[in-house]
């Protein structure tokens, strides 16, 4: 299999990210955050979750970010919308795309979600037949789809019935969720595959976390798997909360660097990245867990005349 | 390529981590550690350097550390030694192999070691001449091999012609130091085949900066390569003076956590190896960049009572 020459990298740091901060952010500027993340080429952008302001009060804006941000043609805003409360106000705003999540395991989901996977089934097909007549995309989420913090290893047959459960429904697209960083380079081989065989037609993204250092080596056995639709965070901003400490989401910045030097478009200016996850760090007031945003692309010059040394 | 199912990895957090601090680690703290790491199933270690104590003020005590630490059998005790004092010391305190640094760079090896390339090269044939009768291994480090800070990309027949003088004076191992984090996956491949192609019978070791959050997938591209020895820190010890907050050396427990995921074998008792990290983490009084020390192996359960839990 060869690597794909272009993948599309989908900004989950508005969502993923922000829905774990303390403080609440501005909504312009969110709005702000947004227009610089389309302007430097990024397309697809996870913008806001419609779900209970209670539950997650940072995200309380939703429909005002939505209505607020710029979007430039070919650019596709998604939202998470857990329920039928949280789909209608997604195609309020004129959301592109719902997301609609559900996990690989069952004492995850019932933490998560405060129901069964099964149930969660349930929920998913009168979603999906709430936005039947609607152009609203719809995409999966599987969390824990290679590991539960809880229960270990996933089973292989769990994560398929749920994909083919997504797939019956109309969903055109599936997102493997590493919720906590236990997915490995053999495992990314595999399930990919598997689910490949037996759903060849749906659109495949991960989404990896770097909780365990390893979230960029999980992004190459992707791409050697042929997917070629990765999530990200600018960044790195998300974290894990069942390890103090530990990375979030793999960062935007050290993904699009990675590609590019690979040599796989992705349609996007790391330079003009760089600079919103700077803004976002000063918004934040705290350093975020990206690489690149600190070193710079790898012929970004130092002066001879100032520099310091050390061996090694 | 079939990837290697067994790795050497050589740990130089106590060597090129330590140099960098502020503060000295007491020599009693320094030779615990690297028991420790032994005690976990390290057998290489890069354990100090032998260079002026005006210079490196943090390692001024490399005779009393490689007197005190334990050298269980199969161990191989590594040293720095820039010119014949280092090397007498080398020997004196019976350090089983010396390591001679130079730069791929010119403007590099110039700030680094306040000489031309041409002069070091000269600089390391009278090492050579100087323990030929001695049985310590000799191992070539060439630094900035992926790239230089002051000048970018390095001419591959400077890198081929240092690697040729090494392995002409008998320097049995090669080690390719990412110095600030510069390389690519396509630029281990290219520099790897190249050196293998003109000297087959040198073992190649990388050392990789995770500066750029890619260290580890250039690990996996120095894998498909057929390198089998890389070297790394504890806690991912070390930093890098051209980019202040970022990254520097790849971290050895999120390293030999990939390579058993992978299959590869280290021989290293992970457990063991986080727990001495934990403890450098402790003397230093400041976390360190390591994942795998904050979150554990992927199969260390949480308990579901107490967990809180976010979609994502």
């Amino acid at each position: 299999m060869t690597v794909p020459n272009h993948v599309e990298i989908i900004e989950v740091g508005m969502r993923d990210g922000l829905q774990m901060e303390t403080d609440f952010v501005d909504t312009a500027i969110k709005i702000a955050l947004i227009d610089g993340l389309t302007d430097a080429g990024i397309q697809h952008i996870e913008a806001t979750s419609f779900v209970s302001p209670r539950a997650v009060p940072q995200l309380a804006d939703a429909a005002q970010v939505l209505a607020g941000a710029k979007r430039p043609p070919g650019s596709r805003f998604a939202v998470l919308a857990p329920n039928i409360k949280g789909v209608e106000g997604a195609i309020a705003a004129h959301a592109d795309e719902i997301v609609v999540f559900l996990s690989a395991s069952e004492s995850h989901n019932q933490k998560n979600l405060n129901r069964s996977i099964e149930r969660s089934m349930h929920d998913v097909a009168e979603i999906a037949a709430h936005v039947q007549e609607t152009p609203i995309l719809k995409k999966g989420a599987i969390a824990c789809a290679f590991g539960c913090p809880f229960e270990g290893n996933i089973n292989p047959e769990t994560l398929l019935k749920i994909a083919t459960h997504f797939r019956s429904l109309g969903f055109q697209a599936l997102t493997l969720g590493d919720t906590t960083g236990m997915a490995t380079p053999p495992l990314v081989s595999q399930t990919v595959s598997m689910l490949r065989e037996h759903l060849p037609d749906v659109r495949l993204t991960l989404h990896f976390h770097n909780t365990r250092g390893i979230g960029l080596v999980n992004v190459v056995a992707g791409l050697n798997a042929g997917v070629d639709s990765f999530e990200s965070s600018l960044g790195g901003l998300g974290g894990c909360p069942f390890a103090p400490g530990a990375s979030g989401n793999i960062c935007t910045e050290d993904l699009v660097y990675l590609m590019h030097e690979m040599g796989i478009q992705t349609g996007i200016d790391l330079e003009k990245l760089i600079q919103v996850s700077l803004r976002m760090e000063s918004v934040l007031g705290r350093t975020l867990a990206g690489q690149v945003m600190k070193a710079g692309p790898r012929l970004r010059l130092h002066s001879y005349q100032n520099a310091a040394c050390a061996t090694g």
